[in-house]
């Protein structure tokens, strides 16, 4: 049937298969760089966006997240599930999709999946925070937990700060395969890893990225040396983190949004009194970053509602002039505003 | 290019046109009777459903809100802008489009356009409390405002209890001339008025649906004579009202969820102790409706997050078997749940 609509009543949607190609065509460290420096350019000008807290429906099962935000000219919200038991039933834990979206009008500018683009700016963010945080000589990182993130951060902090090889390490060997496999013509030296200690053997930075929703200790008070960058992002619900509370007693802490890390981050671990510091305050020069080469500093990471917005904006950005995306014939748009019923009745001839 | 994903990936998206092809398909008056079935069925069993508040944006043009819900098996949600400037740039005032998910896997089941889903069902909500709420013997309706609801509005009321005239006013005489003719044949007698007095003369059941942001009294006390029905569905948001306070200080009151209606409907004129019913007590046998033939009853509707679920539910419900809906590729579903970049790395090839 040929589309009856005004342009008005279109929304560009882009697929998971347009994502993927957007993001082979502008080239995956490209992209994860122009990402890094979008997500930074947000939190630089952080007191311009509505900071609401996500709204979560929870369930035996899991969870289900709505994440808006907006900056007085952009509005964006993320719908996002998480669903820990999916994957034994042949489901992803996490799906996402989100909607770009005037404020002036009120009209969608653009609907995206999001699972692909949440690892893509999750990583970014993880980037974003190591090549600040991060001692200046970090060639080596340690990737604690091999799953669906796993390729993603690697290769972001390959592109954003330079890393050259990655120590992989995962409980499950397959997924140490796997990622080492998917990484073998990424440029880095891949080196697999049969215990925790062996992957944080020279590493400068520590990423934790497991998925068991408990409270785990991926990471030991004496696993960690001095001079260290963890970046942690397994740890992002009440119930579940990754690293030792001795190491969170001697690390300088970063967070997004010091509210909502309280409660889902590696922090919930210690007392409302734990100092830490919010990223943006460091990137604004309110508060010190890395003080000495000695020292661990610690990116607590959660999400956070602006790095999606700053994901949305940047792919809407990039799609003017492409065919990653497709028209959608989502809002009714009559002639006259007011005659609804007609548009309906004049669709029965 | 052919998709690559799995059936998974895939969300049933209604269009627009694919809403309208329904609704014609099963016959206007008969989805407004279905829905208003589904609407009173979830009313009845209230206390299933997560009653989150909704999520607002607010800015100088207008609103951006989020309303989520969930009954524990199925959650949904509803973006929606409302825009009162838009009409003069040529857009809807008000625009939406909705998701209804699975809890236990956090998967979105359909993805549908809500402009005219929500009309529907605000139509239809309107007639549930009416058939319950109005005097026996109701076979006029006056119908003060006579924009997009309009013609929804007067059929639901035709479909589910049965009136006969309506009898239109709106301050443009334009809108009440597009209105009395899109309604040319469906059955109803059909006045048009030049005066609210005249428009309310013989009727029993009084709708009020104007547009203005604003305190406005589009019924004053000495017009509205005793066993009459009001339907007030255009006060519907803070600082937006259109029925005079000693109106309401002579009716008997329901509402859908008090701690909303006190802040966006009519009572908002009236303070905390103003006594209410919340509808689904009617229902549910815990509060008395109308009470004799003589009193005036009130249904100060704002719209709520439960209507939209149960709307959702019932569109999903007609879709199997049909062609009113196009699959869309918007979840990433890699063969193995953990090999997300192994997916990307392969739409390479």
């Amino acid at each position: 049937m040929p589309p009856a609509a005004s342009p008005l009543a279109y929304v560009p949607f882009v697929s998971v298969e347009n994502m993927m190609r957007l993001v082979h065509h502008f080239g995956l460290e490209t992209v994860l760089l122009e990402l890094t420096e979008a997500v930074e350019a947000d939190y630089r000008r952080w007191d311009s966006f509505e900071k609401a807290p996500r709204v979560a429906s929870h369930s035996r099962e899991g969870v289900i997240e709505l994440m808006p935000t907006s900056d007085g000219e952009v509005y964006s919200f993320k719908y996002v599930n998480g669903h820990p038991s999916n994957t034994a039933k042949g489901f992803q834990t996490v799906t996402a999709f989100g909607v770009l979206a005037r404020v002036d009008t009120g009209y969608p500018l653009m609907l995206t999946e999001m699972t692909l683009l949440t690892a893509l700016r999750t990583a970014a963010t993880s980037a974003m925070a190591a090549r600040h945080l991060a001692p200046s000589d970090a060639k080596v990182m340690a990737m604690i937990g091999n799953g669906a993130q796993a390729e993603f951060q690697a290769l972001a902090m390959k592109a954003v700060i330079g890393i050259e090889e990655v120590r992989l390490y995962d409980v499950d060997p397959d997924a140490t395969a796997k990622t080492a496999r998917n990484l073998v013509h990424s440029g880095l030296r891949v080196v697999s890893c049969k215990a925790p200690e062996e992957a944080i053997e020279s590493a400068r930075i520590i990423t934790t990225c497991t998925a068991d929703k408990a409270f785990a200790t991926i990471l030991t008070d004496n696993m960690v040396g001095s001079g260290i960058h963890i970046n942690a992002i397994g740890g992002d619900c009440p119930g579940k983190t990754e690293l030792h509370r001795d190491i969170l007693a001697r690390a300088a802490t970063f967070v997004e949004f010091e509210p909502q890390t309280r409660i889902e981050g590696e922090i919930q671990q210690m007392g409302a009194d734990y100092p830490v510091t919010e990223f943006r305050q460091f990137l604004n020069g309110e508060a010190e970053g890395r003080r000495d080469a000695a020292q661990i500093t610690l990116f607590d990471s959660v999400g956070f509602a602006i790095e999606d917005f700053s994901a949305l904006r940047y792919i809407h950005g990039k799609l003017e002039g492409t065919d990653f995306f497709q028209p959608i014939d989502m809002l009714a748009d009559p002639d006259d505003p007011r005659d609804l019923y007609g548009m309906l009745l004049r669709a029965a001839a």
